[in-house]
C-alpha cells in the first residue's frame, strides 16, 4: 500500500494518536505539517479537504479525506489487535474514545493549548479555570477504572488506550498534575512500554522531558 | 431477547438518540427515568453503574452497563442498515458521530440545557454567548455537507443521522434558529419521514411544537 498522507501538527495529541497507532501497526504515513496557531487549517485550500478545519486529516487509499482522530483510528485500527471482535467489547472501546473526546480533550487539551502551545496562561485564565473541575473529574473516572483494569476498556491495549494516551500523559502541560493519579501514571508507563511505541515529538518540549512515558 | 434497560431523561437528545434507533430497529427498551436537573445521576448508586454520571446508560444483555450515547448506538446499530460494511464508509459514520459529540452537543445541547431545560438564560448568558460562534460554525459544516448528500455521511440514513438528529432539530430551543440553514431543515424532515421514526417526548414542549420534524 502506498503511504497514506496525514496532515497534522507535532504537538497535537489528536495528531500524535494517529502517528502512534501507525507506528504500532507499521503503517507508513507521509507527514504534512500544518500550523494551527498560524491559521493554516483555516485556508480555503485546507477547508476544502477538512470542512471543519481539523487536523489530523488523513488522505485515504481512494484519495478521499477523512478528518476526526477517532474515525481515523477506527479506520486504521479495526481488524487489528487494537480492536476486539466481540460486539460489546468493541462498543466499550468506543465508549472510552467518546469519553476522551468529550471529557479529556475539551478540558485538558484545550488548557494545554493555551498554557503550553500559545504560552498565554494569563490571557486565558478564566477559560483555564472553567476547565479545571471537569478535567479533574475526567481524570478521576480514569483513575477509578484502573483500579480493576490495566488498560481501557481492559485486558489488552486497545484504540481507547491510544486515544487516551494522546493528551493524558501531557496533562501537566495543561496545569493538571498527575501526582494524585498514581494508577494513571502507571497506566501511561505500561502504554509507553509497549513494543512499537513512539513518543510525541513536541518541538516545545525537550526530548529529555519524557521519562518512562510521562513528562 | 429480554428488554434492555435504558436509564435516561425524556428531553435529553443523547437519550432520545438511543430511543430513536431502538424504535427503528424494533428493540424493546425498558425506560428508567433519571432527572439530571435533580442530581439523580450523581447518587452513589447511579455512579456505581455509570462512573461519569452519564445518561443514557444501557444495561446490556450480559447485565453490564454501557454509557456514552455513541457507544450505545454502535452496540445496537452495528450489523443493521444503519452501519455500512465498507471500512471507509464505517469510519465516515464515526467521523460524523464524533463531530456531533465534539461540535454540536457541547455548543447546541448545552445552550438548550440552560435556556430550555433550566429556563435560566440570564444566569448563563456568558456561557451561552461563548457557545454561539462554534455552534453556528458546526451547523455551517452540516449545511455545506448537505449540498452534495442527503444524509450523513451520505446515501442512506446511518447512525450519524440518528446521532445528529438528537439535538440539531431542537437547536432553536438553544437559541440557534435554523432559518439560515435550509438544507439542515430539509434533512431533518427527511429523517423524520423515515418509516419507524418517533419524535422526542420532551415534556417541556407541547406535542404540537413539532411540525414536519422541526420544532
Amino acid at each position: 500500500m502506498a503511504a497514506l498522507r496525514l496532515w497534522g501538527q507535532e504537538a497535537s495529541g489528536n495528531c500524535y494518536k494517529v502517528k502512534l497507532l501507525a507506528a504500532h501497526l507499521g503503517i507508513a504515513l507521509e507527514w504534512v505539517r500544518v500550523d494551527v496557531t498560524k491559521g493554516e487549517t483555516r485556508t480555503p485550500a485546507f477547508l476544502a479537504m477538512s470542512p471543519a478545519g481539523q487536523v489530523p486529516l488523513l488522505r485515504c487509499a481512494d484519495g478521499s479525506h477523512l478528518p476526526e482522530s477517532g474515525a481515523i483510528l477506527w479506520y486504521l485500527g479495526d481488524g487489528t489487535r487494537f480492536v476486539p471482535t466481540d460486539p460489546l467489547a468493541r462498543a466499550r472501546v468506543l465508549q472510552w474514545m467518546f469519553f476522551e473526546q468529550y471529557r479529556i480533550e475539551p478540558n485538558i487539551a484545550t488548557s494545554r493549548f493555551w498554557i503550553h502551545l500559545l504560552n498565554e496562561a494569563d490571557r486565558y485564565a478564566a477559560e483555564i479555570a472553567a476547565k479545571r473541575e471537569p478535567g479533574l473529574a475526567a481524570l478521576a473516572v480514569m483513575e477509578a477504572h484502573l483500579a480493576a483494569a490495566d488498560f481501557f476498556p481492559g485486558g489488552a491495549p486497545s484504540l481507547a488506550d491510544i486515544a487516551l494516551y494522546g493528551y493524558v500523559p501531557c496533562a501537566p502541560e495543561g496545569g493538571f498534575a498527575l501526582d494524585a493519579f498514581p494508577r494513571i501514571r502507571a497506566w501511561a508507563q505500561r502504554v509507553a512500554a509497549l513494543s512499537g511505541h513512539i513518543a510525541m515529538h513536541d518541538p516545545l518540549r525537550p526530548p529529555s522531558a519524557y521519562v518512562k512515558g510521562l513528562p
